[in-house]
């Protein structure tokens, strides 16, 4: 029925892995949560099920998870980001990476500096993987909140690879997202650090803020 | 019959500083054209009193402007940015200085590193002066076109001074821009870097990109 890839979600029991990971389900993509755990990746994937009335989401320990899928997703909390993705190298080889990870705490947000996560991620998996960044910056309760509607928020998406940043694309807009291709890896630092400024925005003005790019000719 | 702020726009004969100046004269600020050379200032100020059927822009050199005004705004080309603060330290003691510098190229657009040119500004200049960083997104071109529309575009301001920042979110909003308050001059580095990913997404898909914060309470 569907020639839609299969997406593994890595490190896909926090926060923010499980809020795309359900849009997506619900857009039709055959979903595999991955953790370090089986078994807590298979709890998290039962949750997620019973949510969405499916039985679709699978959950398997994270490399498996990898290994399964065509376009893997990393959301990892930032100080496993590099041990994660040492661990992943070998069961990452031919696919796309998403990295989705933000350098940046919640109580001291400061900009975070050269090389970009998804730059270091490049780095570490070597040229035998496609990496992307996006996602840094959406809001899981944004995500969350009606899951069918959707979300008034720009996703930047960076990679060195313009055929990898169309299929990103493709996938943000599935989940109601709309997607802009922002340039290479490197430029991937900036909308880590726009976490950062969006950190000190909330805090001064209350809410959840995102970023809308205006003025393009699309 | 007026209580505004005397503005000085220091290496204001470039495309930033007088589409800017235009906007701001309209509000009914006094505003002082500066340039390394009097007599190229003036010639701007008197363009640009043409321009708007007016009489009251004057053109000085740079440090008798920046003496003159209450609050600068220094939107001197990139290369020239230290250079023009190291020679500006004396006259600009005791004033607001608002640096718009973008330390990117068009041709090969790179976000910049630490510090921010606003933090390097505040470190030459010491701390008889306070520095905020904005504008330094707002496209020369799009301030032009309607003189008297608001533009599209947000324009982050980053301060250490939460008093300065109000200043000049209140200069932007009379000049016919959204503003906010987007933390510290550390953070200005993420919006410097913007202006690449801005650039990156012009020559994807064309047009005048710039940025809208969406999702705050405000």
């Amino acid at each position: 029925m569907t020639d839609k890839p299969t997406l593994a979600i890595l490190g896909g029991t926090g926060n923010q892995g499980p809020s795309l990971a359900m849009r997506w389900a619900r857009a039709g993509y055959k979903i595999i949560i991955g953790s370090r755990q089986a078994e807590k990746a298979q709890r998290v994937a039962a949750e997620l099920n019973e949510k969405l009335g499916i039985h679709t989401i699978e959950g398997l320990q994270n490399d498996d998870a990898a290994r399964t899928a065509d376009i893997c997703v990393l959301t990892v909390v930032q100080s496993a980001h590099q041990s994660a993705l040492k661990g992943l190298k070998e069961a990452l080889q031919g696919k796309v990476l998403i990295d989705t990870t933000a350098r940046v705490e919640f109580r001291d947000p400061k900009p975070p500096e050269q090389p970009s996560a998804a730059r270091l991620a490049q780095e570490i998996l070597g040229d035998g993987v496609t990496v992307a960044a996006a996602f840094q910056n959406v809001s899981a309760s944004v995500l969350r909140k009606n899951l069918d509607q959707p979300i008034k928020a720009d996703v930047l998406v960076c990679s060195d690879d313009l055929e990898a940043a169309e299929q990103v694309i493709a996938l943000a807009e599935s989940g109601g997202m709309h997607a802009l291709y922002a340039g290479g890896l490197d430029n991937a630092v900036v909308v880590e650090g726009l976490t950062a400024l969006l950190i000190s925005i909330n805090k001064h003005y209350g809410g959840h803020s995102s970023i809308q790019v205006v003025g393009i000719n699309e």
